[in-house]
């Protein structure tokens, strides 16, 4: 389906004539090489009003309460199963707003190209940029090109950087985390982190197994269109994986969090994958799923309505806040016994978004 | 000046004890070294109420006409006499914002850091950032940190995204431009490029050359106060030099451009080292310099004012808007001929900025 969208996009925008296969240096030199890498595509593939106005900076009309948030991608590789460096950039900044109860309206878009990026590569990501903008209705309004030297880089970086708007029955914050909340994750819990590992290390499954990354947006609209205040908290287990996450809520919000490992919702092939490659799935990152953390006697709602949703079809709760154990998370494990899930100290898995 | 303030900074903001001198990959985990990393310091120096949430972003009142900019910036070396990276980070962002016409406000700021840089180097980058920042009345309120393997960056790179408040008297526009409107620059050509440029090539020349870094942003709220809608274009001749912007000015705005070369402002250093260096001026990078396009009769009183402030005193007119030759620069010269400006091609001097 997203390929199938993805290909319509390339052929309503396949990749100009150019007189330069590669990028080089010159095309971050703002002269007249980089105005022809800008007018050649990039704004023809995102135009909207405020890129044409090819001013220093969008002016944008904005009222009440904004969420604003940045986020650098340095994925490597920068294609793999599910996505691109292009879409998790859109993505990951997109689920950043919703998180603090925004409505994602406007992003910022930067690169950092490493010279000898082929045009095709750079095309191909910018398409994924635009699907993904379109997926979760945002516009890039503005943006910078840089070009580094072959070896001072790595293909490509993104920066991404949005402006929300927040949702009116929106109040989110550590501070409203209270015993008996519920917590809840969206889906199935590391399959970002597993399909860039595989990638790397050449390893095949029997199934293929896909990046999660999408946006949550919608998904999280409706949860405040419906829940409100009630929503004490909104958190992407991105980086550092759901234990990591978990660990920084505990210890911010001076509370116990308790969690049972049978509840962690995990596709088979990617918890064998976990399995095969000795890997703990609380540590690995995911890119289209939440955690959120709700009234308790709500619980049993929002995963119904969460159900309902193709984001959140697998959603599951997981386990609540608890008054005892303040700033740890403790796991009752599948054979009964409980132990404390420590934050990670250095990285299961490097530049992985 | 400068140097003692910076100072004064260092002395109120020590390195803090850590048991790393160097930035690991394990510091780009969002797991514990990425959080120590953060903690011992990036928190503590730029600390204000909207970084203490810890929250994905940061969630700001704005109302009405807000401007939004982005710039990655990965110059090469990371210091210079005049500045660093931090602080180039962060007045390019706020001169950004006031060459749209805004009242800079908050920053976010993401980290590109390649694997081995030392604590101490990245200290004294949050240091400069946080000088910048005071300097230009902003704040840092939300950001990023990634770590990339040796030989996959380059020390470090930085995006800063800027959003500002619309000056209530602002009206700046391409479309704004007319026949006969007065082309001010604000101070002397080619400081920051020849600085990088004889950094790197290790040229020595009798009197010091210094980057002209520096933020304009109250500089130009000084003209919107008094000029208001008379300022037709603001403009930072940055990335290309000031013969690049003038281009675009006159290619976007369908208008000639004509500039006098006995009238451009170019400290004697400068221009002797851009003669022995075999670089033109007009397309050398600046940092700390506006180009405005004004209404014609109010061209000398806006001279006058910009020769009181201290980023203007050097401040000339150096030509207007014409309704000859349209899309064209025209460069009165010296010896009394008039040439062509054109946009450069490629680059005569890479990552600049």
């Amino acid at each position: 389906m997203k390929d199938k969208q993805k290909l319509k996009l390339r052929l309503q925008c396949p990749l100009p004539k150019l007189d330069f296969d590669l990028i080089t240096m010159g095309h971050g030199s703002g002269g007249i090489l980089t105005n022809k890498l800008l007018d050649s595509g990039v704004f023809d593939v995102l135009k909207n009003d405020y890129l044409d106005q090819r001013h220093d900076g969008a002016i944008l009309n904005m009222d009440g309460a904004v969420a604003f948030t940045t986020d650098s991608f340095v994925i490597s590789p920068i294609r793999f199963p599910g996505g691109d460096i292009g879409e998790l950039a859109v993505n990951g900044t997109v689920n950043d707003l919703a998180m603090c109860g925004a409505i994602p309206k406007y992003l910022s878009l930067s690169f950092i190209i490493e010279e000898g990026l082929t045009m095709k590569e750079f095309w191909e990501i910018l398409i994924s940029i635009k699907y993904a903008c379109d997926k979760a209705n945002v516009i890039v309004v503005t943006g910078d090109t840089k070009v580094v030297e072959k070896g001072s880089g790595d293909k490509i970086f993104i920066n991404t950087t949005g402006l929300g708007q927040i949702h009116e029955n929106a109040n989110i914050s550590l501070s409203r985390i209270k015993f008996g909340d519920k917590i809840i994750i969206s889906g199935e819990l590391a399959a970002h982190g597993i399909t860039i590992m595989s990638l790397r290390e050449g390893l095949e499954f029997e199934s293929e197994i896909f990046s999660d990354t999408q946006n949550l947006n919608f998904c999280v609209q409706k949860l405040l269109d419906r829940f409100g205040e009630k929503i004490h908290l909104l958190k992407d287990p991105t980086r550092g994986g759901l234990g990591t996450i978990l660990n920084e809520v505990a210890r911010d919000s001076n509370k116990g969090v308790k969690i049972n490992q049978l509840d962690l919702p995990i596709h088979g092939d990617v918890n064998s994958a976990c399995e095969l490659l000795g890997l703990d799935p609380l540590f690995v990152a995911n890119e289209g799923l939440f955690l959120a953390i709700v009234e308790g006697k709500i619980g049993e709602e929002v995963l119904k309505l969460l159900h309902e949703t193709e984001e959140g079809k697998h959603a599951a709760i997981i386990g609540e806040v608890s008054d005892e154990h303040p700033k740890k998370v403790l796991l009752q494990s599948a054979i009964g016994g409980t132990r404390v899930v420590n934050m990670l100290v250095g990285d299961q898995l490097p530049r992985i978004c």
